[in-house]
């Protein structure tokens, strides 16, 4: 046996039976996140850790071993940052769900495992909410919303995943487990670690256990629903939206969305129309129905074909339901290429007509839906899969809409993460010298360069673990 | 001339003229902060800066020549984050204090030297707000606001200050300025640098620009006051109101500062209560007054002697600058030392309970306020600068308080900092590992150490600039 091969013999044998999985069969699950990335490589093993002791000891074997670490939770990463790479060691915190509310202290305390719709759920049987609510939220980890810091709808008004972490327990590159932060909501001693490690993704250490704050449940909202024979109109009524009133949500579908989302769920949208806005106000009685005619106002005064507005909660969920309906709807169109570029508001509409100019340039379909009033887009190119001159031509796109998005003093990502997918963008748009902050963060806190290499930053060649 | 005074010579010609103070008598004002630290140095220098460059030209003049850089705002830091080191240069931004307001994106562009409370006015004439809110918010600047992590009264339901900051330029340790984050809502472009530099003291880089989220013009609060016959009384309701309610505004006095602030005020407080706690609810019409109703039954029911509700904002605010003026009433009394510990809100009754003790058992007067609903105390320790016997006492109870505090699972600061103060028991709170990882990151960011050396961490002796 090499010594690799001995140690990894010593790490199955230190663990629960069945913790560990090396057959390639059974390690496929492990291999990809919703990115699909075509180099996914073959891991050496899967570790599917139950404590974190068990991450300790994976990345003890992997730290004296050389062996790069690709961490996941639910795999429903849309960047790649869980892509495997040939001969890394998988760590999948999937087995560990625990929830604890503390009703005292208004802090859930969970594993990275637990989904983020569990969290919600049992946060609201003691009439509290946990607030960030990415679209995937049936199916996403609350450990994958802390390594990229995840957004969602509700954002705009309450929000990212990082507002809402206190403390966090921590295994780093050389299997010491740390804690930082803790049950308190004010807490300034030493650098801000904490807020550090969310939005890493996996590059600094991995993420064991949570301390999350949670906040009195949401008022049931009162929804409006607006559609625009004009991309324009819809555009400027979100920013006049989001300077003159403070909505719960203030979402966005275009036409080719509307239309993919109609054809799924059969609710009678209006499929001639440009775009859609959704938004909400969970304001208390009186102050929603003011804020919403407000909104209505604003809508109409930029051309809305049609206001819907309902104060029903369930008459309002079935468009929030349509919008989160509208990724796998367009999925159904073919396979997709996933944006989430951002920009100021301001500069929303350039960045939605912009959007459509190179969707017509490359003869592409591109359905665009966003959290506009946090200027957050989801471009999503529909690729046809055996139609390899049109993938190539989505290729280019895909770039160029993150090229737009920097140009209008934008992000290439809101809230999916850079990844392995973006990586290539992400020096556009920090520049050399942030970028290299974040090398040296990197090198400082993984100086092997084992923990996730290739996510978020290149490898680096003179670390052994890249 | 030295190779030093020749390179402090080219820094004060390539600077505005007056930017550079070097008599004795000219630097006292920039060698203390209201922490008044007794072996505050004399400084090399002082840089006043007007512009990012200028800053960058004060810290290649320190990066060049070893020289310790101690960055100061206003300069009423109270932990000795600002204490001037012998020989250093001093870099004041007291005089950036530029404001612009954008009401399309809800955002501020700030100076560092711009005051808390002229940020705030400035939003206010556009129907905004900036929350955080400091007490002493009329006379802190911004820069010390991010160099800390402040909080205030309002954080209870608003946060502090990190989860306001979209973005900062900063001059790094050799004197390149980057740009981290950006006016918008949501990034997760990279490693969250933002929130690193936010409450880094100036040990990471120098902030010279500051990008803040403004969010709509709070609506005028409802105002309960409760007096209590006993501690108990008050920290239970407390826990209860902070459990139950949502509170814009949840602060403590007790039996000391409550006779302190009457002696000022004459405004008629019950000077035999135990406490008094001032509760805000800034919900909607019906919504705050029923808020204030439940947060009063659970006074009554805690043992409240008198509870006064008053919907009428002036009124309300009389209390709430009560609360504001008790650290300047209290320093009537004597020398303050100046504590920022807090802990989870259930233990707050042993916190606050153990500080009696320890006042008791050191023959000491301590005054305790607090932002109750943070758990977040001041233990505000009076000293007659004349008592040296007394002094020594007050010294041992300063860290005994600190200690009770961790033991609570607490923290030593809050929302003051580490600085240099509190820097001898920043390692019994976060451990070694945590330690070392600051110190990781203070290397990798800093390698000579001259970005404010001795503040959070010990001086590192290896390292030139310490």
């Amino acid at each position: 046996m090499t010594e690799r091969e001995d140690a990894l013999d010593r790490l199955i044998r230190s663990l629960p039976a069945g913790a560990v999985l090396t057959e390639p069969a059974s390690m496929d699950a492990y291999r990809w996140d919703r990115a699909n990335d075509p180099d996914a490589g073959v891991p050496l093993a899967v570790v599917r850790a139950i404590s974190t002791e068990d991450v300790q000891a994976a990345v003890r074997f992997a730290a004296s071993t050389g062996t790069p670490i690709v961490p996941r939770g639910a795999g429903t990463g849309l960047s790649g940052g869980s892509s495997a790479a040939d001969g890394c060691l998988v760590v999948s915190l999937e087995r560990m769900r625990a929830i604890e509310i503390d009703v005292d202290t208004r802090m859930a305390t969970v594993q990275p495992g637990a989904l983020n719709a569990e969290v919600k759920a049992a946060a609201a049987l003691h009439g509290l909410w946990y607030p960030p609510d990415p679209s995937s939220s049936e199916i996403c980890s609350i450990g994958g919303n802390i390594a990229t810091n995840a957004g969602g709808l509700c954002c705009v008004k309450y929000g990212v995943t990082t507002d809402y972490v206190l403390g966090l327990t921590v295994v780093l590159a050389d299997g010491r487990a740390v804690r930082l932060g803790g049950p308190r909501v004010k807490d300034v001693a030493g650098l801000s670690l904490t807020k550090l490690f969310v939005g890493s993704e996996g590059t600094l250490g991995i993420v064991t256990e949570i301390i999350l704050r949670l906040v009195p449940a949401q008022r049931p909202p009162t929804t409006l629903v607006a559609t625009f024979p004009t991309l324009e109109g819809a555009t400027t009524a979100v920013m006049d939206i989001a300077r003159t009133a403070r909505p719960s949500m203030l979402e966005f579908m275009d036409r080719v969305t509307i239309g993919a989302v109609e054809d799924v769920l059969r609710m009678g949208l209006d499929r001639t129309a440009a775009a859609m806005l959704v938004v909400q106000s969970d304001e208390h009685g009186e102050a929603a129905a003011a804020e919403i005619a407000a909104v209505e106002a604003i809508c109409a005064g930029h051309g809305a074909s049609e206001c819907f507005a309902t104060a029903d909660p369930d008459e309002g969920e079935a468009f929030v339901h349509a919008r989160r309906t509208a990724i796998p709807a367009v999925e159904r169109m073919g396979t997709l290429l996933l944006e989430d570029v951002g920009v100021p508001i301001p500069r929303l509409a350039d960045l939605v007509l912009g959007i459509e100019r190179i969707a017509a340039e490359h003869d592409l379909t591109i359905a665009v839906i966003a959290h506009a009033g946090d200027g957050n887009t989801h471009p999503l190119l529909v690729v046809d899969p055996t139609d390899a001159a049109q993938k190539a031509r989505a290729e280019v796109a895909y770039g160029e809409i993150m090229n737009l998005a920097i140009g209008l003093g934008g992000t290439i990502t809101g809230e999916h993460g850079v990844g392995r997918l973006k990586r290539p963008w992400l020096g556009a748009q920090l520049g050399a010298d942030v970028l290299e902050l974040n090398r040296r963060i990197k090198t400082a806190l993984d100086p092997q360069g084992i923990l996730n290499p290739g996510a978020i930053l290149e490898p680096d060649p003179e670390r052994s673990g890249a």
